[in-house]
């Protein structure tokens, strides 16, 4: 089937089935862009979700300050996974829905992303993952065959994790009304005891470290979505970060701040930290791995790696005296070879993410606003 | 738009877009029937997901035994919840998609389903759910107004029921790839001590307790569905039931067996719990109470009253000599005030549901194969 979004290879652009992924800020129906990672999804939450779940009034899509009542100031903290107390243990506790497309691409599917996207999200809070629950939304007429692949696939996936999948639920929509395999989990895992890791901790001072090379999940989707070949094939790089993290907290549980630089990529999640730690942060552009074959494709199909979404990635704000030992931890892990000091936190500029640029000048490096690659994870 | 279930009121029949919940057991694609769960649910989770998740291999959706891996044990006891322990914690933990056409309908909506259907599930562990995870899967171009709506709902829920929403996920699919607004929950729970409640643990000469009446949700959906009257409103009974569960464990925390009787009715409930701790279940059909407006509705739509939805309601299996103080404390409840003994575990006729009539007949109560009302939750 063409894509609505980039429109058909061999006939006229059929503006009626025109599928908008760029910002329509005021429109009073929702975008691609609302699912993008960027500005338009942010404000879905703070002005939406997080007032109608705080204190029970939705405020609509712009203006209005976020919620205040019970529980404002765990949903609102904007993490990547909700710390909780239960019964005398810290928990993390998070979920994510899936609705890639393709369902398989090189380097992986839809299942190992369900598992690994939300293994990865607890280990952003420096939890190893237990348990996770798994639910699926099927099309009619989808063959039983495809859900037996992806479901394959998330159990290899939760194995490899070392998590185990204990509940589910399955729900059949009529053709047309969904698209082949939706999958959703959420996981819960143990938080250990000295660790406080979230977006709020980063300080002037933080060293910027990045696991490896960015941009490579979205490319490889990209590839296989659009056929587009560059030579040599972009794998994704989906894989379970909860090891490497380990890693880091046997060199100082005292990690600040851990992302995973999914939707948004790689500039997102510098922005979020920026914006729930209120200090600046400071970026040398060169000092940021991205691959050779990634960045020809980048160039080629008008994208930013920065914005790219990564899904075996994280970036990691340490304090300057465990950057060293941090930094050889991660490098000693198969998952952190290539990591690499890529700035720090700094007074200057609080909120505000700024990259150096090899001709010695400066850019803001800005929250994108909407989506640039549609159902990339 | 016309259901294609049921064809147009003015057309002749679309062939090409039927949509079929009738069982079609050896297709090798999905029918709406795989979701209802009946029979062909069960057999899509015992002989796919099952061994997938937990040994490697998908078998397919017909034969094979249930896979024998790490947490097959859990995965496999086909509760409601799944209890897990972790860091010293006796957690229940359950995830539910709620996929109901039309989205609001009398007595509820998408947005407290999503609640009171993850709050149920945990309930039937015994376990008083504390933090709900939400994940929504949008259609592009849903009105924002829309899921303003249904978050609205959602959190006054959560209110009501006492549980906080603590993290969250939005992906937006393209228009044509799903349907106005899918929601995920997962939630997590504590399980007091003392409390072991499962399908397994029914003996002989329990005393079955229903909660009230039953196949009120799923008429309350397909009136407004059908645009049918049946003289008097039938309203959803979507309710949480964590609060009578508590009234009912304050009177024994010696309960075998609860099970909230959602897609597939109380039949499909008690043919679970009926194979999964090996008794014979007989029930008088006299004593099940079916409101006059639901009897009515399902006759005019030839629908078995058993068979239909419920989400507020639940059976309970009490040992003898614990039945009078549990129907005590249900009644004293506001959403136990029509509890009902209907009938006991017994040793003769193992895993299979039997009714005695009202003509002194009595009748084998089968686990339903596919569908009745696709979509009703």
């Amino acid at each position: 089937m063409d894509d609505p979004v980039t429109g058909t290879a061999d006939g006229p652009l059929d503006l009626g089935s025109w599928s908008c992924p760029v910002p329509l800020r005021d429109s009073p129906t929702l975008v691609l862009g609302h699912g993008g990672g960027g500005q338009l999804s942010a404000e879905l939450v703070e002005n939406l979700f997080v007032p109608a779940f705080t204190s029970g009034a939705a405020r609509g899509v712009t203006g209005g300050a976020a919620g205040t009542g019970e529980g404002a100031g765990v949903l609102a903290s904007l993490a990547d996974s909700a710390v909780v107390s239960l019964g005398g243990a810290r928990l993390a506790f998070s979920t994510d829905s899936y609705v890639v497309r393709p369902m398989f691409f090189p380097g992986g599917s839809i299942g190992d992303l369900a598992v690994n996207g939300t293994v990865n999200d607890l280990a952003m809070s420096g939890a190893q993952a237990a348990y996770l629950s798994c639910g699926f939304i099927l099309e009619e007429g989808t063959p039983v065959e495809t859900v037996a692949r992806v479901a394959t696939a998330l159990g290899d996936a939760a194995r490899l994790a070392g998590v185990t999948v204990v509940t589910g639920d399955t729900k059949v929509v009529d053709a047309g009304h969904g698209d082949g395999v939706f999958v959703n989990t959420a996981g819960i895992g143990l938080v250990p005891e000295g660790v406080d890791i979230r977006p709020q901790r980063a300080r002037p001072g933080d060293v910027v470290i990045v696991s490896g090379d960015i941009g490579v999940h979205g490319v490889a989707v990209m590839s296989v979505r659009e056929g587009l070949e560059f030579g040599t094939e972009v794998r994704s790089d989906s894989a379970p970060l909860n090891g490497l993290v380990a890693a880091m907290l046997s060199a100082t549980l005292d990690l600040h701040v851990l992302r995973d630089p999914t939707r948004g990529g790689l500039s997102a999640s510098l922005n979020e930290i920026a914006k729930a730690s209120g200090v600046g942060v400071s970026v040398t552009e060169s000092a940021v791995p991205v691959p050779g074959e990634v960045a020809n494709a980048c160039a080629f199909l008008g994208l930013d790696p920065w914005l790219v979404a990564n899904e075996g990635k994280l970036v990691a704000f340490v304090p300057p005296e465990h950057a060293d030992a941090v930094l050889a931890a991660m490098r000693a892990h198969p998952l952190g070879t290539r990591a690499a000091i890529v700035g720090s936190a700094v007074e200057e500029h609080p909120g505000t993410v700024v990259a150096r640029t090899g001709l010695g000048g400066t850019r803001v490096v800005d929250l994108p606003l909407g989506e640039q690659l549609p159902r990339i994870c």
